[in-house]
């Protein structure tokens, strides 16, 4: 599993070619501030402590839901959704403990709209309650009358109970995506009405895509004063392209876990959702969150739920920030943001320049040789490229094979017996 | 690393209370065909022997590189994209081996846009050329003059030596979004003229969101009368959707590679792109690509290249199917529509339903009492229910564990003393 990598770390701290980095523009970013738009203004629900218990492997028992919740909180999320009191009588006490650790993030618990769960959420002493509509069903299949009744009955009872505490309200349904929009409307405009803080849009199943997911949340944003908050499943690979799509609509909370865990495959990952919003606000994103925090707590998480952080994981995964290919080696080693919009610093993360394979370019080959102060022309650096390419089709070479070939034709070029270096290497293991 | 799994397998052979699947219908789908979308009639260039080969860890060698091929084929890919000849000899060994296999599959390679480049491509006997523009800093830097006529010359003598050679001829610019849009739409038409096949735009950092792409294809479907073909990396998790969004504004081909694997942390992962297309048009999807396939190539080349499928991989991660959560579990063995888009058997997947955790609800435990024609009433099943959720909050029980307690509570009812049963349970240890 452990990838094999070559150490030729070259960041801007060991680098001298290295020049400022260019700011990321797009000539198809909006040149004016769209009003509807949060990219730059969003905060995050982090449901680890509830979605990610859903998670097929996962079990936090109370020491590691305060290590969780207290790792989080010092990257600075906003909130902490907690497992519903009503789950367990451990997940009740989870709830009181969380709270009242004293941390900066708001915490919340996660509840069905029933009375009963209603008045033990309060009982814990959370911040807030996010109520969920139970099923499906209801919204998929009724149409205006009894069903429509029953539900606004029951939210009215909930919410204005959640209100009279003191406590954060918000009330979501499920399955909006499946939903019909006349019904979502009117529930929305409801308990708006109510005085809730937050309506909730959620893609139970993964089904939606970012346009569906902009055409919703910007019709809701006419009908209610409220924030919105998005859920949204990743089961087709959309979960943090449609938590962007939501905050150009103007949503204002995303839900995320970290690495993403949840029911199936999971909801919107915390780390890939941060690399989302830094591409867009660099500035927001970074004051507001402590990016190089996020390989830790994404360390506890898999820890816990016995996983390994996937290799092609955002920011995290140890192919992230490696570059392999000549051409685009060459652009890195000049200037860090042609082929890169995260810079590594900024995440506590290291630059990888893969050298020692058949897609290697020359460029590559002479700042090795820069690295290694051995004061080699251009025509070598190609010449030895050469080579390395035709020893790779036999394997890859490790960055000490490299270094042995470099320094071997460094030395015999003293005696112009150089070429002849090249000539009698054909087998990568001659290098060891 | 191997995950706890509850065995219960509820799929459709073995439940009776399953219904037929539900269609799935969103009222916020268009109700009426959009003829700029090509959702339902894309193709896929698969690049995981070319892309595939920029990722840190990959090095295939012609034997693998065939296995790779003749998978990717029989799953009905419609192109396969292959290292450039000129990157190392064997490299062009290996385009001359695979064109030569008679696959179904188009084959093409990916070369620079340079003579030597096209006439080695040209030598190996591939059906075709993707050739794209060297750099980056080229069309962001340039402004009409010297580098606009640079390129056009150059472009012409590559289109027109690969046409004139009966191959088939993509032309693509690199890191399309940060390009000037301009400069971008004058090249493209320059090239449509020359009568290319295809034109390519490229996400090479992967810093594009999915409303960018819209934007950008649906102008350039205006501009240009060939196809278009479009390759997102994935550093800011939008490469299923920004896909996606292509497609559904005019885009006709999408590059994908075998788990994502690529240049840094990769591009659009081919199974992921599937799961999101399928939502889409289940139909085209099924009838074209066997999807039963999916686990055996990934596998192939996660062996290949040295990493775990990741947990939260698309259709094929270990969690894909899985369902927890009391709520889900009933709706899911009512109906699994309800809470799954992807049917698993589409897929040869299993779904499962984990019951022994203190998330459970008693209608999966009926389920279960069900399974093990056990004969137990409702009022039975909640109290187990009650008892497994407070035996869980110590640890998660295994399904064994789950059916020791049902057996043991069923065999004492004959003699009135199941209740004893559940008061003697105190740890799950007990239930080995």
């Amino acid at each position: 599993m452990a990838p094999p990598r070559d150490n030729n770390d070259t960041d801007g701290s060991s680098n001298n070619n290295e020049r400022v980095r260019e700011p990321i523009v797009s000539p198809y970013m909006p040149k004016y501030p769209d009003p509807m738009s949060n990219v730059s203004k969003f905060k995050i629900i982090e449901s680890t402590l509830r979605e990610g218990e859903q998670f097929a492997n996962a079990f936090f028992d109370t020491a590691k839901k305060v290590e969780i919740a207290k790792a989080l909180d010092e990257m600075g999320v906003d909130y902490l959704e907690l497992t519903s009191p009503a789950a367990s009588e451990q997940s009740y006490n989870d709830c009181k403990t969380i709270s009242g650790l004293g941390l900066k993030a708001k915490i919340l618990t996660h509840t069905r709209c029933h009375m009963d769960d209603a008045r033990l959420a309060i009982d814990t002493g959370v911040d807030g309650v996010d109520v969920v509509i139970g099923t499906s069903s209801y919204l998929r299949e009724f149409s205006h009358g009894k069903d429509m009744e029953y539900i606004t009955n029951k939210a009215t009872e909930v919410i204005t109970y959640i209100k009279n505490q003191g406590k954060e309200v918000r009330f979501s349904t499920e399955d909006s995506f499946r939903s019909d929009l006349v019904d979502l409307l009117s529930i929305y405009k409801a308990v708006d009405k109510l005085g809730v803080d937050r309506v909730g849009i959620a893609d139970t199943v993964g089904c939606a895509n970012p346009r569906q997911v902009y055409e919703l949340v910007r019709t809701l944003r006419s009908v209610v004063n409220c924030d919105i908050e998005c859920h949204f499943h990743n089961d087709t690979g959309c979960a943090i392209a449609n938590a962007y799509a939501a905050l150009e609509a103007g949503a204002t909370h995303i839900d995320t876990s970290v690495l993403g865990i949840g029911e199936r495959n999971g909801i919107t990952p915390l780390g890939g959702l941060l690399a989302r919003m830094y591409t867009a606000d660099k500035a927001y994103v970074k004051n507001k969150y402590d990016l190089t925090k996020i390989r830790d707590v994404e360390n506890i998480v898999a820890e816990a739920v016995e996983v390994t952080v996937p290799f092609n994981n955002y920011i995290t995964g140890y192919c992230a920030f490696t570059h392999k290919a000549g051409i685009h080696a060459k652009a890195i080693l000049n200037n860090p943001s042609t082929y890169e919009i995260l810079d590594p610093v900024d995440f506590n993360q290291s630059r990888y320049v893969s050298i020692g394979h058949r897609l290697t370019g020359w460029n590559a080959v002479k700042n090795r040789i820069e690295q290694l102060k051995l004061g080699l022309t251009d025509e070598d650096a190609k010449q030895v490229t050469q080579k390395i390419k035709e020893l790779a089709d036999i394997r890859p070479l490790s960055l000490e094979n490299v270094d042995v070939l470099l320094r071997q034709y460094h030395s015999a070029k003293e005696t112009s017996s150089h070429l002849e270096v090249l000539e009698t290497v054909i087998n990568p293991d001659q290098l060891a």
